[in-house]
């Protein structure tokens, strides 16, 4: 089963992952836990160009290529392997927020960039995926608090509010148009949203099995 | 002027567009002088992934993609900025080395591949495309001398020589397509292919002006 997470930065995405990793292999499940862009050496070093903050001058048809690059290889080199071992693979983040960043945020042509991603993924879709619904501002500011404390602050933080607005409602319209959506309220304190996450994860891993 | 120089390693596109810069603002043209993939910072970083030889495990649609990555870039923040001031462009190798090399060498969908390609340039194409035309053992043989002399030998010369041919043949069917190539014998000596190539730019921008 391939579960991912998306959802703005501040939502805790990476938090509820590795509680979700260590509960599923607890039930006894081989596990899979990655990102989005890296999660291969490649994809690495792709992750570097996206996220230094000196690259002010990356141009959006160019910051979507280097993230359908790092997913390309994600998906050949982890997802597909490991899918067809058994495992379970959570992953922060997939195409989901290329639609809602590139095309929602910043108005790039949804249909063009469903090609590319199409032609990135090779066409594998997630068999569900959790949106970590959250207002943005609180989102951008438990990540100004995080950043106090060492957090990374990446150069898609820096984006305007407006930006990030537009960003939620993408990911609200997307979550309404396929079945493997579920949109979990990310102000829930954490242990609320583990919980949630965990019930929905069940009922579908009994559906399946 | 928009001009790109097409053809395998060892054909002498570096030493050739060096001399024709030399020549042309001689002739009191401003001229920039650029490379795929590189060319802009961003793009330089990109390079450095795709010419390291331990990236073996680089799948196919990766490439393709850090390939346009680093073409959206240098479209948008040199090319076109040079071609508004006035400027001839000479670029060492353009997204007729997609189509010749991930399409006709290997086998990639070659409509996908110039859908990518119109997306990364945003449309825009070579006023004039040069192929030094050359066979591939030679070029392997004339890299390999090189590679001696302490050249960088890189990810893509590793390949096999019937890849090359295949590369080989579909830039000569690329030439056929539209009328912008012109094919120059890359076997000829280095003299007589600039005189070739001067006298066929001069051609070309006398027309023009």
């Amino acid at each position: 089963m391939f579960i991912t997470f998306e959802g703005p930065e501040g939502s805790g995405k990476t938090t509820q992952i590795v509680q979700l990793a260590q509960w599923l292999q607890q039930r006894g499940h081989r596990v899979v836990q990655t990102r989005e862009p890296g999660g291969t050496l490649i994809g690495d070093q792709i992750r570097t160009i996206l996220m230094d903050r000196a690259n002010t001058s990356l141009v959006a048809e160019a910051e979507i290529l280097l993230f359908s690059a790092s997913r390309a290889q994600l998906v050949r080199r982890l997802i597909e392997p490991a899918l067809a071992e058994g495992a379970v693979v959570l992953c922060d983040r997939f195409y989901d927020s290329t639609l809602a960043y590139q095309g929602y945020g910043r108005g790039l042509d949804i249909g063009m960039l469903r090609e590319i991603t199409d032609f990135a993924t090779g066409g594998r879709r997630p068999d569900l995926t959790f949106l970590l619904d959250l207002d943005p501002e609180l989102g951008l500011r438990r990540r100004q608090a995080g950043r106090s404390m060492g957090e990374e602050w990446n150069r898609l933080d820096a984006q305007t509010l407006a930006f990030h607005q537009r960003v939620r409602q993408g990911y609200l319209e997307l979550a309404q148009q396929e079945s493997r959506w579920r949109v979990v309220d990310g102000t829930e304190p954490s242990e609320a949203v583990q919980a949630a996450l965990r019930q929905l994860i069940a009922k579908r891993l009994d559906t399946d099995s």
